[in-house]
């Protein structure tokens, strides 16, 4: 276990020694630590050598010039400048809370930035002053539309948040797939096969191949296959990766690059726009009903939600539960980093003459 | 099959004989014949029946007050006075887009309404001003959260539809769950069971009982189970609801009344809100960048992912591509409607002295 502030620390001298400031370096290292201590350890300081590899590569501008290009009073389009999407959509998230307390929503599309962590992360930032948040992102293509054979679209996340009054806030953080694709490196990892209905062979036959999206087959949107639905998670995805990269002018579809230059997707050869686009919104809880009225109906929501009776064994969660939990706990034991994971954390402390 | 052109005139006469006027009646039934042209069977003329139920029992008002009640620039909350949500909606869809036409978004919840028939045609509403259009609706419980025995969601759909340049619309309507009802109903007709994933049985174990979600169970999110990604279907699902019915006023979650009063859900005794709740929305495309950019990148778009490798025997298709194909087939061949349907819309007929 590994104390989460030691790490945080750690994290941020590394931004740091890349060329960020120390306001963006706290803010990515905050935005990074909060997907370990939320128990989402894919996205958090696993990332870090990842996000230094973007800047070895050319492809991440630490000093970036981040600005709105286009707007009206409730809409948007910022310019990340190749800048860390860590503190691209924070950006990108102000400036719709800035034009929500104004005219009661703000939304804004975000080209040229990069991968920008945990969405809750982003949709959350709207809580405090009553609004409700979404933020999305498209990503480099590792799932099949419905009875594609051909990778199309990124896992592209959904995350919504919405305050409620007693209760802890509503915060669904979903991937538009039936899994992300981290739990398929857990299976290979542990050499297990993957359940059916999680990804298709290079033919486009379900599979529990756990190496299938390396070999020519691709990740499933969530519903699985047409009988499930597939062309629902098929549609949803299809949304986010519009509204993060054609709405502002960044790639889309097949042509958003990879996260970082290693993996088994290179990249486009072609670009048809700029970096990685995400959308994020805000809208103004009192521009519809009072405040106070909402988040008491939104106790009334969680609680009647979460005392349904449950199958035997479980438990009826709300979403953002299971984070808090996490959160909970790992506040107290520490971060639970896996030995790749430390490894890669020494070698990036080797680099740059930092203490792990 | 049946002259679409007849059974609109039809329809517009049974709506007008219950009170409506010719120009609410009109639009009414241009919804209800959209859907049985786009092959949406179950949200068509085979519901007029529950729409004259609705107001024998009271709960329909076919001359409503439909009223903006709280506003913003960017905004709304409508009140829809009990009115007919085929009416209701597109009222609350204007206001989102002269809302968008000055300030770039328009974003309106609605209370006190009823069911507003298929989504997609209150979205696609939004593109004759080159604008992206949204719409959701909360709808009764038919719809168990993840690990729940007890159904608390409606099927909420979300519908987004946004314009392209030569090539049509991108159309995305759905239910947030595996299936939409309407297909347990065809199943049960033809004595067949239910694929494993559609629906659980009162103890909340999958099950292929085509009358399941009448005996106790319930229909599951998008997803299926939770190894399949059920928690975010019950993520979307519950974004509906609150967007639609707790940011409104009316009702959400288990309270939201039935269609009609048929139907093995009755009314809930008490209600936390007013009638059913939608959600609308409407953005400019030049609130973000040149609509002419957008609308070309939406070509490629759309190019790019319909000439994707297919299965075999299959193709790649694009949202809404279905529903266009039926109506270009059913404009030509008529609508297809069942026996019990037709026997439905006969006593209409001798129940109002209109000839069908």
């Amino acid at each position: 276990m590994f104390d989460h502030k030691e790490i945080r620390k750690f994290t941020e001298n590394v931004f740091m020694a890349i060329g960020c400031s120390e306001k963006d370096a706290k803010l990515s290292a905050d935005v990074l630590i909060s997907a370990d201590l939320n128990g989402v350890d894919s996205h958090g300081v696993a990332r870090l050598a990842g996000y230094v590899r973007l800047f070895d590569h050319g492809r991440l501008n630490t000093k970036p010039n981040i600005k709105i290009i286009h707007e009206t009073p409730s809409t948007a389009t910022v310019d990340g400048d190749k800048g860390l999407g860590l503190v691209v959509a924070p950006f990108a998230m102000n400036v719709a809370k800035e034009k929500a307390e104004k005219v009661g929503s703000g939304w804004v599309s975000v080209q040229n930035s990069n991968h920008f962590g945990i969405a809750g992360y982003h949709s959350s930032l709207a809580l405090e002053k009553d609004m409700i948040g979404w933020a999305m992102t498209n990503a480099a293509p590792l799932v099949v539309p419905t009875f594609s054979k051909e990778k199309l679209l990124g896992t592209n996340p959904i995350s919504v948040a919405i305050p409620a009054n007693e209760q802890p806030a509503f915060l669904a953080d979903f991937a538009s797939t039936a899994v992300a694709y981290g739990k398929m490196e857990i299976l290979q990892r542990q050499g297990k096969p993957a359940p059916m209905g999680w990804v298709q062979d290079a033919d486009g036959k379900l599979t529990d191949n756990n190496n299938a999206v390396k070999e020519g087959g691709g990740l499933l949107p969530l519903g699985g296959d047409r009988e499930h639905g597939s062309h629902k998670g098929y549609g949803l995805g299809s949304i986010v990766d519009i509204f993060s990269g054609v709405l502002s002018g960044a790639n889309f579809g097949p042509w958003v690059p990879p996260f970082a230059t290693a993996g088994f997707h290179g990249v486009a050869a072609e670009q048809v726009g700029k970096g990685t686009g995400h959308f994020l919104g805000a809208m103004r809880i009192d521009g519809f009903r009072p405040a106070s009225d909402f988040k008491e109906h939104m106790d009334i929501w969680i609680n009647r939600f979460r005392s349904a009776p449950a199958i035997d064994g479980e438990k009826v969660q709300i979403p953002g539960d299971q984070e808090r939990n996490f959160r909970a706990e790992r506040l107290q034991t520490g971060l639970p980093l896996n030995d790749k994971v430390v490894e890669s954390l020494e070698e990036l402390g080797k680099r740059f003459g930092i203490k792990f």
